[in-house]
């Protein structure tokens, strides 16, 4: 820590000064620095010398568990000190006694103390140890007696000739010494340390250093990108919920934490950077989900003199492709037709196209019911509008469905609740029917309700061989309309719910890029398929309502649907002027395996196209207060560019093969934005607020407000 | 960006609905998605297609300027297609035409139009064209018609075939031409795009990002760190002005940003993590100064296991050492005895100890008058003390010279105003003399007129010899306390205000490390010599006052000089109960031309010793909400350890050979805290306040505030 910045701690804790007490400068006069003894406290308190210098007073490791297992022929017999804690309560017996130490890389290895090699000293404070004590130990690399019938298995075990403990532990870790054994992530959030200690968080956290790493080592070696910080003390822009304020102590002035440099990086072009990239930390003050924290990490970059979103793709391959290889250890698949997937070449092609096929939004909405499906599973939906209709709501016409084939449990036909859960549906939930007879007459009690209407087309013969429903399926039917903004449809939900279910079934199949031969579907957890997502509609209606499970839309006002700086595809240009939501942009989003991983477009460079999204499309009637500083940018000379943003923490959460963001981050917020362990955010003092020029708002009884959320 | 964050940009900028618009449930009701046109803009302000959509639709480059001059003779007479900004006016002359394009890298080529080779329609382009315009060029590589006398050096043009604009510029860029190729850096800080634009800003951003990568490079692949983020929105603590503040939506909950990782990596190392580093943001909302910014980066590192502090100097020296060699690429010096420095060796080196000398506090104190002194220079001071002393104050009875040899203007003798204004010393200025003559007679003015008063010691001849004045040279004489917490001292000041005046004076000789050759002091700006400085106070009595210009302490009041986490020297261990003050930390400064490049030390791992230096040395009342989580973490086993902070902007100002921190960070904050560039801080809404549940404090004009500042 710089010294400048930290003096004066002390100061300000320090107690107030008693009013009594004589001035400092008559003091000073008074007195010399072989004075000062007196005015302190005698001491006592100070805990004993030799104990506790003796913490810091040791030898240095000279190997790690790991590196004596990998060098065991050479090491056995030989002397090493090796550093870590220790993992259980030693077993302390009549002759020899025995304790397991861990190191940091979460290996652990036995301690074996005998009368012959080791002195009383050692033991005594073997028999003090208890778990999480940090130790240094030195002694003598020896072969382990196997166990009966393990003999071909060669393990070692420390004879300790000096047993130093470096730092106590207390009760707490004892009492927790089994649940950490069982299950670390039940430890309890306050001591996150304890957790992070166990292998599983210690290679969570060394995976994502590593694909930091890589994702430097390609940007900057393979594609001549630079890093470069952009602010986090940025401007407010009157959003309310979504971003962070920080008061200054310039009245009335507020910087804001930023939800991504996006406007930075743009400037940044317009600065000569030709490729930028940085691992940024953004935030975002929203209600938090199980997959999100106020503040995260995203890969950010962005090329200048791009003609073709391409090549902002390829790049994007090349560091997913590394990462998978290098830190997944585990291939990356691309979909194909016919259920099938196969693997994507390990080297950087020169080819132009890109490695992960193009899904269209529209597609991907008829076909999979979301924007990010998970295409390691082959469910998709069927249209049977040419059969049905649904009358409860016009602007959802389609009538669709979607089949989980030989979903029911063989013997009670009944419908797994979580399944079934209308609170797991954030609209409507579709109708969701067990098939438990091959008959047409399923949809007979639907028309007969006024659920469904059938079409003048209805064909009963050719709905049953459509859908070829067999006993033990499950069929799920439900509406959309013809531009899903609504986004998971309700189908969608429900194919998202059916693999979470079963997570393993009607997984796609693996077609080998080489011979061309098929094998069955992969079943662990590491089977990774990714797609690129495009066509995504340039704006959205807002949503104004909810009727009956059908979401409403404002048509007359538009949104973004990703951020009002994407540029339109060329052949839609005029619908900026005719019908805007007719227009398609230049986005991008990756996914893998159902995770949106990374979204990013070609970007309007054009000032005077960008004046007319943000006012006359967007209407933003302060535009120029928002985004001069980007209009001012663009209009000198800023050449064309696109970028992306990829999500760190969700790829290390995938990279990791986790499903919480929250076993990548060292020390994350739980789901009320504290952090358990600092007890963080806290109370201030009205000095503090004053010197911002703020105060708290009185309580009024009359206002909700967010105060028992906790 | 990720479509799930960015969704809603344009709600919420739209225009507040009009109260009298028909219920959107109804409206959705009575509409479908053929009828939205009617509801949008006409579309007569949507900027004209053709033109708009050309500047997307480009050649992609072949080619940067570098690389053509860099393979020149295999592209001679060769079609290249180059990218860039337009440097200057172009000169349209009555047959060829001539413009000057700038790329990425800073560097400019010719571009000639000749009527045999280029279309009429790039000539139109061209006419239109004003500076920094983005343009794609493509022609083909020819040889330049050398100046006379310059035949040997080989310039190429670029016959131009092909001229588009991809973007155009403004008028407020032709303003400017003159001013960016004069001096880049007066050109207005809102145009901070134009200003990073030209090559000393594009070199000094680039060689930051190259940096950062080498530092990323020798910690992971040299000594296997894991870099690990930690929060940024971290707990306050009631330090006032030092931190920011960020409310939250939960009444009376405030996050805070943290002056550095300290607490967080700390606890690293109790979560089995041996070797910790992270590129850190860090915020400190501090009166700003020319070296200082709000919001920074520092290279944060920590190791657990460490029995010496020179385990964790040999990781930074190896940082550093790689830093000077690959991007300053200019040796790194260490001082040696008889004002001289040798290179340090260039390979890590297998030896156990440091590659910069060691400085103890006091010794630096005594004399450079300054804890983090500049070793470049030989000027060192002389202890008066034998021969005088100073009554005006009992704490400082030093008396102490600096002799500036041959300084003095050759005729008029005058001392220069820089070095003698009272302002330039924030306490008492040091007697400063001219010295025309080379007699004795120079202190018998200042003991008459009762400024000095001599010692019984007093031996004119033997101060005569000591100082041996010429004329010409001028002396400066000042008091210090006989431990220094005054750093810089009055002399100290002056000797950094002497180097200010003449920076390459009084250099230091260079010896060669295998010859032993002494050759003359390097007179270059990018001379560079670094040491550690060590055996730091522990604790310094809080200054209360400022009587004369010599700052008075309350001694019973003690702050820790770098923070309260810092182990004690284990010989001084006794003085933590007997006398706190006489205590000296197992703390480690980096110091490299006079700037405090980092500082580390060894930490309290002993919870019982930290909680007795928090509660009895430095009293503070309340250190278990405070530090609690700290204090826990370490009594679950928390092992030994120590670390060290970079100040990588200051690190990366050096490495560039700049004086300004704001020249390596892209968008700096002026020394009010504002960007200029997007002007932050604004102000925001009560409305957005009110969701933080605070509000602006009345104005209560008998109170002063910052309001001014601006």
């Amino acid at each position: 820590m710089l010294l400048s910045r930290c003096r004066g701690l002390g100061r300000v804790y320090g107690r107030p000064q008693p009013k009594s007490v004589m001035s400092s400068a008559i003091m000073a006069q008074t007195m010399t620095t072989q004075t000062l003894v007196s005015y302190h406290t005698t001491g006592n308190n100070l805990p004993p010398k030799e104990s506790t210098l003796s913490k810091f007073n040791f030898p240095c490791s000279t190997h790690t568990i790991s590196k004596v297992t990998k060098d065991l022929d050479s090491l056995m017999g030989q002397k090493v000190t090796l550093h870590g804690h220790l993992n259980r309560k030693p077993r302390l017996m009549s002759v020899n006694s025995f304790a397991e130490l861990r190191d940091h890389s979460g290996q652990c290895t036995q301690l074996i103390m005998t009368p012959d090699s080791t002195p009383i000293k050692s033991f005594e404070e073997l028999k003090k140890s208890i778990p999480e004590e940090a130790v240094s130990v030195t002694g003598t690399v020896k072969l382990k007696h196997p166990k009966p019938g393990q003999e071909h298995i060669k393990e070692w075990e420390l004879l300790v000739e000096d047993y130093q403990v470096l730092n106590t532990s207390n009760s707490t870790a004892s009492e927790l010494d089994k649940l950490k054994h069982s299950n670390p992530e039940s430890l309890p959030a306050h001591l996150r340390y304890l957790q992070l200690r166990t292998p599983f968080f210690q290679n969570a956290l060394r995976k994502r250093s590593q694909a930091s790493y890589i994702v430097r080592q390609v940007l900057i070696e393979n594609h001549d990108f630079t890093e470069i910080e952009t602010p986090l003390l940025f401007k407010s822009t009157p959003e309310g919920a979504r971003e962070f304020l920080v008061p200054t102590r310039t009245r009335d002035k507020f910087y804001a934490l930023p939800q991504s440099p996006q406007q930075y990086k743009q400037i940044l072009m317009s600065s000569g950077f030709t490729r930028y990239f940085q691992l940024a930390k953004c935030f975002r003050d929203e209600d938090l989900r199980a997959d999100r924290q106020p503040e995260f990490t995203q890969i950010d970059l962005e090329m200048s003199y791009i003609n073709n979103s391409d090549q902002v793709g390829k790049v994007v391959e090349d560091v997913v492709n590394n990462l998978w290889r290098k830190v997944a250890k585990s291939p990356l698949y691309r979909p194909l037709g016919d259920d099938l997937v196969e693997e994507i070449e390990h080297e950087a092609s020169s080819t132009s196209s890109l490695l992960l096929p193009k899904l269209p939004y529209k597609q991907a909405l008829a076909l999979y019911g979301i924007d990010k499906p998970d295409l390691r599973s082959t469910l998709k939906f069927v249209d049977l509008s040419e059969f049905f209709h649904s009358k409860k709501d016009p602007n959802y016409p389609i009538v669709e469905a979607c089949v989980l084939r030989q979903a029911l449990d063989k013997k009670k036909h009944k419908l797994p609740k979580f399944l079934n859960a209308a609170e797991n549906y954030p609209g409507r939930k579709p109708i969701i029917l067990p098939i438990s007879s091959a008959g047409p007459d399923w949809h007979k009690n639907l028309v007969e309700a006024q659920v469904l209407f059938t079409q003048p087309t209805f064909d009963a013969e050719k709905l049953k061989t459509l859908l070829n429903l067999q006993p033990g399926d499950i069929l799920a039917i439900s509406t959309r309309s013809e531009m899903p903004y609504e986004n998971p449809t309700p189908l969608g939900k429900f194919r998202q719910l059916a693999i979470q279910e079963w997570p393993t079934k009607w997984r796609r199949q693996v077609k080998d890029r080489t011979t061309g031969e098929i094998s069955p579907p992969p079943q662990a957890a590491d089977f990774f398929v990714g797609s690129w997502v495009v066509d995504f509609p340039l704006f959205n209606p807002v949503e104004t309502d909810m009727v009956n499970g059908f979401p409403q839309y404002d048509f007359s006002k538009l949104e973004s649907t990703h951020h009002p700086f994407t540029m339109v595809k060329s052949e839609d240009y005029e619908y900026l002027a005719s019908d805007p939501l007719k227009a398609h942009g230049e986005h991008y989003d990756l996914v893998i395996n159902g995770v949106e991983a990374g979204g990013g477009s070609r970007r309007v460079h054009d000032a005077e196209l960008q004046k007319y999204i943000l006012s006359e499309l967007l209407e933003i009637e302060n535009y120029r207060e928002l985004f001069g500083h980007l209009l001012d940018a663009l209009s000198l000379g800023c050449p064309p560019h696109a970028g992306l943003a990829l999500g760190f923490d969700r790829l290390c959460t995938l990279l990791v093969g986790s499903t919480s963001i929250r076993d990548v981050i060292a020390f994350p917020k739980n789901q009320s934005g504290i952090d358990p362990m600092v007890e963080s955010p806290t109370s201030v003092t009205s000095e503090v607020l004053d010197s911002y020029h703020i105060e708290l708002k009185k309580l009024d009884s009359s206002i909700q407000d967010d105060f028992t959320k906790e």
